[in-house]
């Protein structure tokens, strides 16, 4: 089923407003990508399912976003060996914090890689899965060096703007 | 395997110092149980298993206890209907809130019960299946009743005894 | 009074937009119950005198939701020898961390089984009694398997009209 | 049964350690206490009694300790127009966080005035009830003006002694 | 100036949204009080000669609220020997924990006596000190019964019109 | 000087004590790699230089381990676009909280990918490369399907011996 | 390029809304400065660039405002011993606690001093910028003496508002 | 009496352990100081006059190490325009924590520059002062450079001792 590099999944299909950012990234370095909404406590089998048979299916690293009690990146980094980045959403009364435990205190032995909460995590899951390519892929290199330019160029634009404004 | 009425599992062994406030609670009021150590990220179809199978194999209730981001309750409740009762496990340098967040903050669907991070949350848990157990099991029901007075006598007992010390 | 199998007290009225989570699965479920208003500091011979009386007024499980600082379960719990689960509520500047601390930290020998903050605790409150009642109830079992099933296939449906907007 | 102006109540006997502070005040300003082991949740009708009853028995003012999810304070309120000091005690992982919650956020209509968590709490909760007394009673009065000064001479010797020392 | 039993002091006008939950209860019993504006930080002179002044004033009880690092109710505490009681106010991203830490984590010594953060520590405020005043006033002492009276049917009428409801 | 695909930086020396886990890891793996003692704040020029050259000196990956503001990791990912995956370390007063906002909170467009805070972390740290790098190495890959086989081998043991126990 | 006495830089230029409490300070009080976007992030070597040089433009003291993992501060320290005073701003759903880790938990060593998260903080930033430069400018010196009158003035107008409104 | 540039209080003589570290630095740069206990709450009298007469007795900057409700550094402010530092003590349960945010969360208008809590903070409230001195004073510049380039050496030693011994 799935022949993209990043497989991107969400616990929940309310994820998707913040799992566009990894998404736009995508697009923008033209990485092939499955986005998948599919849940660790709903629908447990697809999950795993999932996760047993990604590697055999051809991608390379899963992108895992969830919020509360967010065992969603834990779960497929137990039945699979590839890389798993995980975005802790802020869906509950508690910020975040709750997705963000459940996500980055994994126990020694099945790491999941946790970015930030919300959108800023979103937007850094999509780069650093492009940076992993990127060491086997010289034209991701390239995009990724733009990429950094552009943002120092933008960063000063804005302090050209803020210049004028005071 | 399974005929006891109460499964207990475990992330870790390392966590049987605290669970063992449960099993002493469960062999007070004699009602059967089965101890296991197994993880939702090390062994994790060694836990959909147990899990998937644990009605059919006639356990009524199951309690997990796991520290860090615990998942282990969860994907229990993912794969059963039989009610599940976390033990937070304090294992890590945020005092058990990480585990207290990851097993509380279950998404609509998927209930998991909580108790108390560490021991007196284990001595409840085992207390909390009893009560349910008793719904059915007038003994139960008696064995509580006398659990209750008894806690009743040892404060009163406690409190004669500071009476004379002061 | 009381002839329902499940009884949902509140401590404040304006804790009724959350418990209507609690309530909609209950009528879901076709299992009997009563909800209440009552509180632990304001009308505590009420919740003492419920909660002694509950067992004999054939309650079988007590769902008990509170803000701030939630006694209200453990209140109750000091009072029955039922299951008592309890809903934090999100009702102060604490984001529902006060609710959720006062209801799960409960010590050993009285427990009182924490949900998550909110409207999914609440959910998860109602779940979890069914799931307590069907361990005596066949035809609760089988609701139980369709609602797990109808959950899946949910998530499922949201999956593929996700497909197609991507 | 009691006849002695503060009432000390402590919810396990573990706190001994922390309330004795307040027990140090209270001897050092010559106030009639007593002090007593009771539970919310272990001994709830001895609470309850109790506190009905405190203001007939001669009572002023009632001080209680009590970790984790603290509710004594707040089920002594429920049934007394006394004044009541909490004392959060640092029983549980959470370092005292889950008593202070539990004791000072309750709601609007029943006070419990909150100390510090631990000694220092407990040293304060006999002060304040001393300054309580006062308002009505001149030697205490004299004798809260005498403490003033002697923490401040005692202040103004550690600076001495500091000074001799760098 | 002062010649009212109890002075509200708050550490910044925009506290008075908060505060009118003290004032109103004080009017509610005919209580007399004062109702100042002054900063431990803008006008600490006119706060520690408030304070130094207080008892020779007739005042009998301080309530100070503040938000953010709320000094407020601990410099008038270190002045007087009349009881001090802390209103924290959620006046920063902080959602009041910064206030309600500055004000009840008072060192051993000095007693500030803390309310819930916000509306219901305001009320609860006024509620506290009347219950001290009601130690040598028998007309408060009954008020206080009725409005604990008051508050049970109020309770009861919100469960009345529940059970109309559902 | 790096020709390791691996490199390893902390802030200070006294991280040796966590580090090792990572260092022990890969060891195992047998993945080449260096380690470096550098300070973002008391060695920025040292840092920063080695971020720059890291990708021309053959480093594929780089570990930043850092503990209060741990900003390590986040100056080495504003100089590189090699993948930076930080470990937080415990080292204040505030159990690894300040390092592990420090780290995984970082802003869009420069991301660092952040493990559990302490000796999980570091062991994870270590796989999750080794994961990254086992995505152009089938004999990482197959070590690592080992590692898991193993890592249930160990689990099922334990429990094995838990059962002897019990 | 700098020839202002105070520079200030934010991380984003999205912090200007808070900033501009610290300019408006700073203009109120006649001190020379600059303002400038700069990321510790995305434009490292225009930060060190900066913090590197300033000194010898003429630089006395820098203001640093920043975010999430709020770098910037720590950053530009290790590059200058100019003082450097951080404003941590609330830009994640942390509430700024993220910032003010960030910020304050530096490291011995490299000092960066930490004003309140927000308006207030910036606010002080200009404030404690301006107490620095008093210390050799009996100009601004006076001006400091009469801006805490005229705080001491404005209170004291609220406070009178207040008695004819009460 | 006080002719020194730096003066250091701090709240109680049990923080001397901490404060340590700023009289260290100093002694190390040659900066004249002086070192005294006092309280904001206990001696407030001696904490007013001295941060009145402070600017006249020659005092460039005052530095307040506090623990717990630490209101030491704001009481300080609010009587001078003199920088002031403050150093969180981890005094309580609470890990640092409520003073941290008693001395960092200070109003607009009354800054206190906050360090981070414990050792490494009260080591860079002295270099801090010292960085502020160095404003007027080439000497202390000069040090300050050593003492940058003495922190890089140490660290490249270290860096050097590990590569021996892995």
């Amino acid at each position: 089923m799935n022949e993209k590099q990043i497989a991107i999944i969400m616990g929940s299909d309310s994820d998707l407003n913040i799992v566009n950012e990894t998404i736009k990234v995508l697009k923008e370095f033209g990485v092939s990508h499955s986005v998948m909404v599919a849940s660790a406590h709903r629908t447990p089998d697809v999950v795993s399912e999932f996760a047993t048979n990604a590697e055999a299916n051809g991608v390379k690293l899963i992108i895992a976003a969830a919020g509360a009690a967010a065992h969603l990146g834990g779960v497929i980094a137990a039945h699979t060996n590839l890389p798993v980045i995980g975005i802790p959403i802020d869906a509950t009364s508690f910020n975040g914090l709750d997705a963000l435990l459940s996500i980055v205190q994994m126990p020694g032995g099945v790491p999941v890689a946790s970015m930030a909460v919300g959108k800023a995590g979103a937007k850094n899951a999509g780069l650093f899965a492009i940076q992993i390519l990127a060491l086997s892929d010289d034209s991701l290199k390239k995009k990724l060096k733009q990429y950094k330019e552009d943002m120092k160029a933008k960063v000063a634009e804005k302090n050209k703007k803020l210049q004028s404004m005071i």
